[in-house]
C-alpha cells in the first residue's frame, strides 16, 4: 500500500437526545471523530444534553461546532419551513450563543457551525437562505468555520462573506454528476459497505475525485471534512473503521480548524 | 427640597413578546430605565425579539441583562416547576448564552442576570435553587452581576459564590416586616400611586428603610436597583415619572454595573 | 333599495390568544358573526382559551368550527412546513378532537373545519395536502362542513370525498381573474373601505360575481360564508358594519350548517 | 395449586414516543395487557404515534384510555408544575378530546383516564388537583373510568363526583403501611423479581392484602387494575409472565370496563 500524506476531519452529529428520549451513540462515536456537530435545543438537544456532549467532546479532544436547525422538535428539523431571512439569521445566532455558553462552561472553544437537516439542505441550494444563515454566524463570531458541500451556494456565499469554509463530503451517500447528493428516496442513494466508504474517502482525500451514481469519475474538489451520520445503525463500527482505515493509509485525522 | 446625592439603577423586564404576540411597551419604557432584563426564549421572547430588544437598549444606552425563566411559555414562567438543580443550572446557562450572542451581534456586553418569575421567587427562598441558578451564571461568566432581593437566599448565596450582587427593591409592591413581599393575592400588595412609589424609592435610596404593610419602618439595607414591572398598565407613565422624580431629587440613575 | 332575499354566513378566526398573550377582539366580534373558527393549540390558542371561546360562541349562538394549523406557535402557523400527508392528517384529527372535547364541555356541536394559515393556503392549491387535511377531518366526523374557496383543490377534493363544503369569500381581499387571491405582498391586495367590502359581499351574495384586481367582472360561483380577519385592526367596526349592512339589505346571516 | 376465580385488568403506559424519538416496547407489551394508557401529546406522544397506538390496541382487543400529563415534554410530565385548577381541568379535557378523535378514527371507544406522572402523584394526594382533574374528565364524558390508587384523594373524589373508579395496584413497587408507595429514592422501593410481583398480584387479587415495606400485612382493599411500567427494561418479559401466571392461576385478565 502506498502511504498517503494527507489530513482530513471526521465529523458527526451528536447531542441529539432530548429529555428522557435517547438518540445516537455519542459515547461510542466520539473517540473516532475529530469534530462534533452539537444540536442546540430547537430541533433536538436540551441544555443538559448540550453540556454533557461538550464535556464528552472535550474528554476526547474533539473540536465542537454548533448544529443549528429549524425550531421543529416534532420533525427533528428535517421538515422544510418557510422562515424569513431574519428569522433564520436570528435562530442561528440564538443556537450558536446557547452552545457557546456550554463551551465556556467546559473551557473549550467553538470551532465551527454546520446547519442541520432541512436548513442545511435549503442553504446549500438557496442563496437567500445561505446568506441568512451566514449572517447568523457572523453576528456571533466571524472566526467560526462553516461546514458546507464543495461548490454549493452555502460554501460560495460563505467564502464571499469572509468565513473560513470546510468542504464536506458524505461518506455514506452517492453523488450525481453535478456534485449534488442522490436523493434518499432514490435507489442506490445510500452506501452501506464500510470498505466502499473508506475507499471513496481515500479517493476524495488523495485525488479530489468521486465516482458518481453512474460510475463516472468527477472532480469534487478539495474536501476538508467527512460526515458520518450519527443515526445510522452501524455508525459505531463505521466510525471506528473509517478512523482506523484512514490512519493506516497515512491520512491524519485532524479537526477542521487545522485544515482550512 | 433637600438635594440628595445618591445613585440608583432602574430595571425593567423587556423583550417579552413572542412571535406574533406583543407584550409590554418596550420602546416607551426603555428611555426611562438604566438596566433591561431581556427574556431569553424559554418563558417569553424569541430570537428576533431578543435582537431587537438588545438593539433598542443599546440605542438608549441601557445596560442589558439576561432574564432566564422556566421552559414554560404557556405559563409565562410564572408557574413553579420542579426542575432538578442541574436542569436549572443548564437552563440558566443556555439562556444567558443565547442572549450573549445577540449582545455580541449588537456590539454590547451583558451586565447582569435576573431570574424570572417562579424561578426568581423559588431561588429567593430556596438555597438549592439559588445555588443551581448561580452555578448556571458562573458557568458562563463570573463577572455577571446577579439581581436579588437584599438579604435573600439568592443574594447571600450569590455573594458567597463570589458574584457581584445588586440588591433589588420593588417600587410597586408592599413588604412584610421580615423584608419579604406581601403576596399578590393579599389586599394592599400592589402600590398604584406613582407619588407613593417615588417617595418609597427615595426613602430606600437615602435611608435604606421601608414602611411595611403595617406602616412600621424597617431596614431593608443597601439597595442598588429598583424594579418596574413591564406588564403594569401604567409602566410608561410610571417609568417616566420615577426617572424624572429621582433625577429632580438629585438621585442619579445609573446602571447596576457602576453601583456594585 | 331592492330587498334581497338571500342568506350568508359570516366567519372569523377567534380564540387565538395563548397563555398570557392576548390577540384579537373576540368579545366584540362574536356578536356580529355566525361561525367562529377556533384555534386548537398548535399554532395559537390553549386549552383555557379554547373553552372560553366556545362558551363565548355559545352565548352568542355562533356556530363553532375547528381551525387547525401547523404545529408552529412561533410562526403562528403562517410559515409553510413540509409535513408528510400522514402528519398533516393526524395533526388535523388531533386538533379537531381537542376542540370537540370543549364543545362537549359546553354542550354544543362542532359545525365545521377551516384549516389555518399556511395549511389552508397549501391545501387550497395542492391536492395531496387537500386530501390529507380532508382525511384528518373524516377520521373524526364526516358530517363536519369544510370551509374552502370556491373551485379550489380543497373544495373540489372535499366534495369528491363526500364532505359538505362551504365556499368562502374574503371580504377584505382582492382577487385575480382566475379566482385566486392577490398576494398580500402586492399593491391593492387588501381592501380597507368598509363600504366597498359590503358592496362586494352583496354582489357575491346576489350575483355570484366579483370585480377582479383589474376591475373585470368574473363569476366566483355560489358563496356560503364570508371571512373576516380577526387580526385586522378594524375588525370590530367592520364586523358590525357588515352584519348591519347585510341585514338591512335583506341578507339573512346564518351559520354555514344551514346553508350547505 | 388452588384455582382462583377472579378477574383483573393489566394496564401499561404506551404511545410515549415523540417524533423521531422512540420509547417503550409497545408492540411487544400490547398483547399481554388489557388496558393501554396512551400519551396525548403534552408530556409525550404525538398525533401520528397516538393513531398508531390506538390501532395497535384495537388489533389486540386492548381497551384504551387517555393518559393526560403536564405540558412538559422536556420533563416527560414528571416534574411538578403549579398549574391553576382551571388550567389542569382544561389540559385534561384537551388531551382526552385529542385521543377520542383517534379512537373515533379507529372505530373504538375510550374506556378510561389515567393521569400521568407528576399530575397523577399530585392528584393522588391533593384534593384540589384531584377535583380539577376529575372536572376535566367529566367535561368530556362522565362514563369514562378513572384509574386511581385505592383510598387515595383521587379515588375518593372521583367516586364522590360520580365517576366509576378502577383501583390501581403497582406490581413493581413496595408500599408503606398507610398504603402509599415507598418513594423511588428509597432502598427497596422497586421490586425486580417477576415471581415476587406475580405472587403479590395474586395476593391482592384474592385477598385484597399486601405486605408492606416492613413485611407487615395490610388491607389495600379491592383492586381492579394492575399497573406495569412501560419504561421498565424488562417490561416485555414481565408483562408476558404476569399475563401467563395470572391466567394459569385462574385469574381472568379483563379490561377495567368490565370490572367496575
Amino acid at each position: 500500500m502506498i502511504i498517503i500524506r494527507a489530513r482530513i476531519d471526521l465529523n458527526c452529529d451528536l447531542g441529539e437526545s432530548f429529555g428522557i428520549y435517547r438518540l445516537g451513540n455519542d459515547a461510542q462515536v466520539m473517540p473516532n471523530i475529530s469534530s462534533a456537530n452539537i444540536a442546540c435545543g430547537l430541533h433536538a438537544g436540551d441544555p443538559t444534553i448540550m453540556l454533557e456532549t461538550v464535556i464528552l467532546a472535550k474528554k476526547h479532544k474533539v473540536a465542537i461546532g454548533a448544529h443549528p436547525g429549524f425550531p421543529d422538535l416534532a420533525g427533528f428539523g428535517r421538515r422544510e419551513m418557510n422562515l424569513s431571512p431574519s428569522e433564520i439569521q436570528n435562530c442561528v445566532t440564538y443556537q450558536i450563543g446557547a452552545l457557546q455558553a456550554f463551551a465556556k462552561a467546559a473551557g473549550v472553544w467553538l470551532q465551527h457551525v454546520k446547519p442541520h437537516g432541512a436548513l442545511y439542505n435549503m442553504a446549500v441550494k438557496d442563496q437567500t437562505i445561505a446568506k441568512a444563515t451566514i449572517s447568523g454566524v457572523k453576528a456571533v463570531d466571524s472566526a467560526l468555520i462553516l461546514f458546507a458541500p464543495p461548490k454549493s451556494e452555502l460554501a460560495m456565499t460563505g467564502t464571499r462573506a469572509g468565513l473560513r469554509v470546510a468542504h464536506e463530503f458524505f461518506a455514506d451517500r452517492t453523488y450525481n454528476a453535478d456534485g449534488t447528493l442522490v436523493s434518499r428516496t432514490e435507489m442506490g442513494s445510500i452506501i452501506h459497505e464500510p470498505r466502499k466508504m473508506l475507499q471513496r474517502v481515500l479517493q476524495v482525500v488523495t485525488d479530489g475525485t468521486v465516482r458518481d451514481i453512474n460510475d463516472q469519475l468527477f472532480e469534487i474538489g478539495a474536501v476538508h471534512t467527512v460526515c458520518l451520520h450519527g443515526d445510522t445503525p452501524d455508525v459505531i463500527i463505521l466510525s471506528r473503521m473509517l478512523n482506523k482505515g484512514l490512519s493506516k493509509a497515512g491520512v491524519k485525522i485532524e479537526s477542521a480548524g487545522k485544515l482550512v
